[in-house]
């Protein structure tokens, strides 16, 4: 699994126990998944259908570091499904997990559109290609 | 089920397709649980520690009135489960549901409490008694 | 007087005092009086004309639950004017009371219009009589 | 009266109608009335205690400026009266106004505590007056 | 230099060690170099090009409060150039300074405009005069 | 240069024009450059000093996704130099550059503090380190 963007965890992140307020995290967690979604079935068009279940496992608190990492499960063919991981940068200490989020792309209609992926693709993999094709 | 908070679908509240954002949504669920179980328990130490899957059936656009509705599952020694439902005011379509949302009483130390609750009960009869017992 | 929307007081929301910020507490009315008449008018553009003298009877503290209560005082042609109570959920105490909030129905253009109403009407009650005239 | 603080009206400032929420209109009264109260009172614990009628005259838009004006109208014992309005910086346009706004001074144990001021005060004067001693 | 906006700071504008969060003091010094760019060119279309070099001379506590200073540098043919300053508005306490912003002034199609102005000018000044060419 | 952070830009980080808001940008690249240090020199009290230049050389719409990346570029006695650069994650496109960004590490009191760090470290060979050092 990749971890890729971090929070610093901030007084408007808490609830009013003082540690991180659940819904917080729900909320980055839905945000990863969907531009990580975006990034990889290159349409901007995608919406979260469902989540498996999830555990709270540790909490954080204000000052921490935490980070969020994406798997992909499988691509089907106008969705795609991720695994997530929520967890303290300096420790690695696991916050939430969440098995299987899925994912489905949508036409310009909200419709469920095939996206033609297969497997994960690196921006950078993609930008050479053009350039080759322009150059070539 | 009870349906109590309502939100108005703002702006702020959307993603970048212009439809209701799904970490907000779980923003929004989380804090209605915790503040449902808060004042079924009394104790303000409560924290969420599973939600079973979370199926997104319909989405919600900028104008819309949502609401959220709660429903005790069952009384734990430690902990209650809640079932959620958040859905369209005016037309009580379902936006999101999630059968069960595990949220645990802490003591001061943030360690599992028994809280002595068995069933539902209402702040005015709780006021109301304290006064019988005041004035009797 | 029905009270439907709750609140949690978390860290975003309290002044530099560490008590409710006023400000907040006057967005939460004025959100839930817009939310209200929306749903009574069957409108979705409805603007804010007046509200009342405010009284701050008592202030809440970070972890407190409140509820917002809501009452109609009065159809209009084109207004609805409404009464409102911020409260503490637990205690029931008053935290601020407005007695006539002005909301105006406006057409697409903006401009003020009658909207037909007379009395409170209940989603429920219009879901069902929409659902007998189809299957009648 | 002076105007002092200016807003510039961005998508998270919106209602669902596209037009400058009420609200977040109230909330930058409240915090203006609080920090003027602040600086005038030289006392970090003031609250807003109460506010006369308001009155919506006029709506803002995305993306324009808008300017806050406050005045003092009398200096209590442990209060100062406070008079608002909130006008288009363009057009000096009016869009709400508050007559009245009671902020209360407060010790720190929260309670009502004499001020001692009577008058309106500029800081740079403070400074200067300190300086002076300090020199002298 | 003229300080207009003032700020309050609360906890939603601290950063996990309990002072104002860096992040927050440039939103603010952006938003306020915007709208005093959009008063000055009359135009709604302005963006930040560049912001020299920026020195973080002090810090702030929650409760304190702040004000931001604009002054203008040069008016170029597309651009204007700011020089910007906060300082606590109690002690005169410098705690960020900018010496050059440039903003740019935009056209429809998002490219650089000429603004045609040379000087700094006042509303009401401009709102006098129009109403002078409407009356005489 | 790492690209970790990533950001789905939403209706509340635009500004009035509709584009990406320049102070969300500099508050993201604040943040990013905090908890970096925080990881780096293993201390969560490190504040912001100074900025070198910073350039705004493109824009973001709503629903593009960018990142950020964070490069050392010199670890000072109490401090640490960093270099930031936001930029389209699609197309690789910069959106903003600072060169130099200095961040100081502070001790309990809020003085500079040497921090014994002369270079990057990874948190996995910090816990592989120590696990070591457990079972050996």
């Amino acid at each position: 699994m990749k971890f890729h963007s971090r929070k610093w965890v901030k007084p408007e992140d808490l609830n009013a126990n003082g540690t991180l307020f659940g819904g917080k995290v729900l909320a980055w967690i839905d945000e990863e998944a969907a531009l990580y979604s975006i990034v990889q079935l290159e349409n901007k068009k995608v919406v979260t259908k469902y989540m498996s279940e999830i555990n709270f496992m540790s909490n954080a608190q204000k000052g921490d570091i935490i980070e969020i990492g994406i798997e992909v499960v499988k691509f089907g063919t106008t969705s795609i499904t991720l695994n997530c991981e929520v967890r303290n940068k300096m420790t690695h200490e696991s916050i939430v997990t969440v098995d299987n989020i899925i994912m489905v792309n949508l036409d310009d209609m909200g419709n469920p559109k095939p996206h033609g992926k297969t497997k994960v693709e690196y921006v950078k993999d993609r930008l050479a290609k053009k350039e080759k094709e322009v150059s070539g």
